[in-house]
């Protein structure tokens, strides 16, 4: 394969979420990710989840499909200073890969019912895998976000001093 | 966009492992995944990793270049009765995506100096992105995987103890 040539990839199924706007998704610092959505996997592809019900965590492997063109540079909604894309989550990248780790709560034939979803509704999913292993807490660095989280802590901590 | 439309997508870079064949890369139960390697990031793409050496991990999503096709059941290097392709990591995926997570050494430039590939060397790089939470251990269940690492472990005792 030559390195320039174009991948072409075909969605595997679709995620049915609670969000139909990009607005209502949870987003920054202290969002939560706890909303349910089915995972709807297309007929033909169904038998490759065999045995996926033993696994308590998935990543989903989804494509921004309403986002178009990418910015190198931009702002998330957790601070108020740019930073790189490949540094952010930001839809906009150059390749509109998303990744979500979600919980499996349960199967019902080609349909995975998770919790943790922050994708749209209608999104197509590319791929999916077991959650295998975590990063030790005491060896997770969390670069300009754990930054901007405590930015916004000292910031909320002062705004609660002025009100009293 | 159409679900059924093709999704293209463009490397943004290329890796640098010391894999050159998949028969090298350790596979299976108690693998170890420290071997380093290089994320060499295309030039019109490195304004994208700006703030990214705050993280210690990384997502880095890739495509197995070298393989072909897809099987929905497939029996993996750790276990010997076959799983689902979604419940693995097998590389003939209906879109053959990799994810792995690197530990980030340090940045030069547009090159990523990581520890933790599994990648053969060439792989093209669709995405790279900030590792941020784990699962907690105790939430965490690994299916398929979790039985077959117990029966090599009784294998390898009961051969321990009939070589005595």
């Amino acid at each position: 394969m030559n390195l320039m040539d174009d991948l072409n990839m075909q969605p595997i199924g679709t995620i049915h979420s609670p969000y139909t706007e990009t607005t209502q998704v949870p987003k920054g610092c202290g969002a939560s990710h706890d909303a349910k959505g089915t995972l709807e996997i297309l007929p033909r592809f169904e038998e490759g989840l065999t045995d996926i019900e033993g696994f308590s965590h998935l990543y989903v492997i989804w494509m921004f499909h309403k986002s178009e063109g990418f910015q190198l540079m931009g702002t998330p909604p957790s601070d108020n200073t740019p930073h790189g894309v490949f540094a952010t989550r930001s839809p906009r990248r150059p390749n509109p890969i998303g990744l979500t780790v979600v919980r499996l709560l349960r199967r019902e034939g080609r349909m995975l019912q998770v919790s943790g979803v922050d994708m749209l509704d209608g999104t197509p999913i590319l791929d999916i895998k077991p959650y295998l292993s975590s990063v030790p807490t005491e060896e997770l660095r969390r670069g300009w976000l754990a930054e901007a989280e405590d930015r916004q802590k000292r910031n909320a901590e002062s705004a609660d001093k002025s009100a009293i």
